[in-house]
């Protein structure tokens, strides 16, 4: 991305009573003189102040903000207009016939990072804050974004470029008699476990961010449907007792105990002749292979529960919970031990929701109430942690079998590894992919 | 609803990179203060201008905007948050904890009327801003906001009131050798004239606001899901070559000739044995009798154009425009003469889509092209220019005829429904209709 032009784009989603349009550049003060216009002129005596004024005939408040003390660290001009996706279009247009051009994802805040106002990991966070799905998910990028894994992450790395420094000084000197550390392994063992637990965080991390995958699988006529709008609390699916009312799969998002969740509800597994259902099976058998954590409805009050079992078996669905629906209908019924979780509830009464949701928790977080933990790594930052982790160890053991340029090679590289989660060492195309991630606007 | 109290709710939509929390009333500014904290206190000496700080932990700029030159004209705060309903969430909540309550739809706008910053039929044009659904539509609404209706309507509410003063001056001085305007009678038709005129642009009012409805419709397989995908120029609907795929209706808006238009695809009308699809039939006959617009398709390629002429007539849909479809398998084919606009095209390859978008546009518009009216009336100002129009006539009719206390009842009566467009004269329970309607944070 060329950072030396300038961008606009709506910083404010579709539908309220408010558009914003965001203007970064050298010549962002110059483009917003004109577009828009007020009884005063936007400049260096209005700045960072409202001023109310037109873009067209469109009534319009303006604001500039000098750089450096802008969210990108250049000229930023605000235009906020009317809300409604045409009012949004039209200042917009305006703004690009100025001589802007359309911001791409994430190009403020990369032009920010670029500019030393954010660090990677805290610029990551930004990101974070904007989808996250829950309380505890808004947390932890505030966190982030505040700079508590950033903070962990440069001690770190002074910590290995000092025992880096440390071993190249044995291979300067080494028939000197310098003060040696003499507890450089134990520093970098300790070093290491901190490292680790960064690295644990990750699970948790991906949850929170991403949100967790479930899928309702099982039987036609199992309650899935059920299921899901219990779990969402309205009525999203069409529920009938037709087996086979749901075709196609079937999307939401909710959150569990505090997690983030995408669901989907699927198309009952049987053999249909009906070509749509068959298409729709095929999407549910998709839907169970890609999800993280599978409800597998089970039909407690059914005459066919081997059967039911022998399906559940054959898809081999990853961190399944087996569910026992309709037991509201068979409350005394013995039902077989199984070798994953169970729960019993009834999708109709709401019994054992509760117990579902706890079981679930208990798989993600390994807590039925996952509080909010201080830190929590993203995929990208898991990656880098764990390449520093496969060639710590080693380091360790080099330096005391005294091979210390073997040792500062691997210490060196795994500090690399610590400075690119927050971008003091990083490639272009990494920054690419994780800048592109981002919405529109920011 | 009640004008004292304080306020708050989001004004920008969900999905953007920052969230905008409007604060109005007495205590804005204290409540900005108790949820936000930065390095320069909110007061009269940062009036208008962004300040960097934070809500809780998460960074935020807030403003201060005292009245009357505020939106609302009462004292305003606004936060500017991360955007993302997370974040959005927490900052509202603590704005609640602060002592403000959730803002009623509209009711910043009401605030702003009540104080005087708008008239009524502007208040409306803020609405008709934010959801406009095309570049006319916006364009009107902008320009109702800028006053240009209310300056018309402001116009013939003085000269009914100059009019109705002069038939009192008959009643009170009925002896008198006064210098009698001469021309009651003609400035009475010309008012009239110029009343009919702006009622007669409450159709394309109407198709501006609130969107056109169409509804395709006709048999199972005649292409309404492809014509559908093809008029939205994105695959909306499913569509495969078996007759009943579609079988619940899919909406979608687009822009048809400048109009805002939402579409309605229905299932297919035929007799069936499978229970959901009967469901669906149902709701297709429910949209058909709804709409505005149907295009009704049949299939120029069939063999039972008589059955399926005969479904359409049955049908009794207004507006219809019968849309011959896959006249690429049968370019040659004779086809009968229809009472009602017709057209050939293919969804297959989208021959003849032109000549549908502008035999709809002259249905509704009549013109190919609509272009920007000067103002347009909505359904409220219709209804009441209704009402002036019908005791208009009658009024000159007793001025003529000398009855000047009944002409000036009647002038009377005109003058406070024209008066009621721009919020003259109206009932509190009228208001709450009117702002009920708009979106939360508006």
């Amino acid at each position: 991305m060329n950072t030396f032009d300038n961008i606009a784009a709506p910083a404010t989603g579709i539908g309220g009573a408010v558009s914003i349009i965001r203007i970064s550049g050298p010549d962002a003060l110059a483009i917003g003189r004109r577009v828009w216009r007020g009884r005063r002129e936007l400049g260096p005596e209005s700045r960072r102040e409202l001023l109310l004024g037109r873009v067209g005939i469109d009534s319009a408040l303006a604001v500039f903000m000098p750089g450096p003390a802008s969210y990108t660290g250049d000229d930023v001009v605000e235009l906020h207009c009317h809300g409604g996706q045409s009012a949004a279009d039209q200042a917009l247009r305006s703004v690009f016939a100025a001589g802007c051009r359309l911001a791409e994802p994430g190009e403020f805040t990369f032009r920010a990072f670029v500019n030393g106002k954010l660090d990677l990991a805290q610029a990551e966070a930004v990101n974070d804050v904007i989808s996250a799905g829950s309380d505890l998910a808004l947390r932890i990028a505030e966190k982030q974004l505040d700079g508590v894994l950033s903070r962990r992450l440069e001690a770190a790395y002074d910590e290995l470029n000092a025992l880096r420094a440390e071993c190249e000084s044995h291979l300067d000197f080494p028939d000197e008699e310098l003060a040696w550390e003499p507890d450089v392994p134990a520093r970098l063992e300790a070093l290491t476990a901190q490292l680790r637990e960064l690295y644990d965080t990750r699970d948790i991390g991906g949850a929170l961010r991403d949100g967790v995958s479930v899928v309702l699988a099982g039987r036609p006529n199992a309650g899935k449907s059920s299921l899901l709008n219990r779990l969402l609390g309205y009525e999203r699916a069409i529920v009938t007792p037709i087996p086979g009312t749901t075709r196609d799969t079937v999307e939401a998002q909710t959150v569990i105990c505090n997690l983030p969740v995408r669901i989907t509800d699927t198309a009952g597994l049987r053999e249909s002749a009906d070509p749509i259902e068959q298409m729709g099976v095929e999407r549910s058998r998709k839907s169970i292979a890609a999800a993280s954590v599978t409800f597998w409805l089970l039909d407690a009050s059914g005459g066919e529960l081997e059967a039911e079992l022998a399906e559940m078996e054959r898809a081999d669905a990853v961190n399944r919970i087996a569910v026992w629906n309709k037991i509201d209908l068979v409350p005394e019924r013995a039902l077989p031990e199984l070798p994953c979780p169970a729960v019993r509830i009834s999708a109709r009464t709401g019994a054992g929701l509760d117990e579902l949701r706890e079981a679930f928790a208990v798989m993600v977080a390994k807590s039925p109430r996952p509080a909010v933990p201080e830190v929590a790594v993203n995929a990208r930052a898991a990656r880098l942690l764990a390449e520093a982790l496969e060639l710590l160890p080693e380091a360790t053991a080099r330096f005391r079998e005294e091979e210390y340029e073997l040792a500062a090679i691997g210490i060196r590289t795994a500090m690399n590894r610590v400075g690119e989660i927050t971008g003091k060492t990083v490639e272009p195309d990494i920054l690419d992919n994780i800048f592109s991630r981002f919405c529109i606007g920011k």
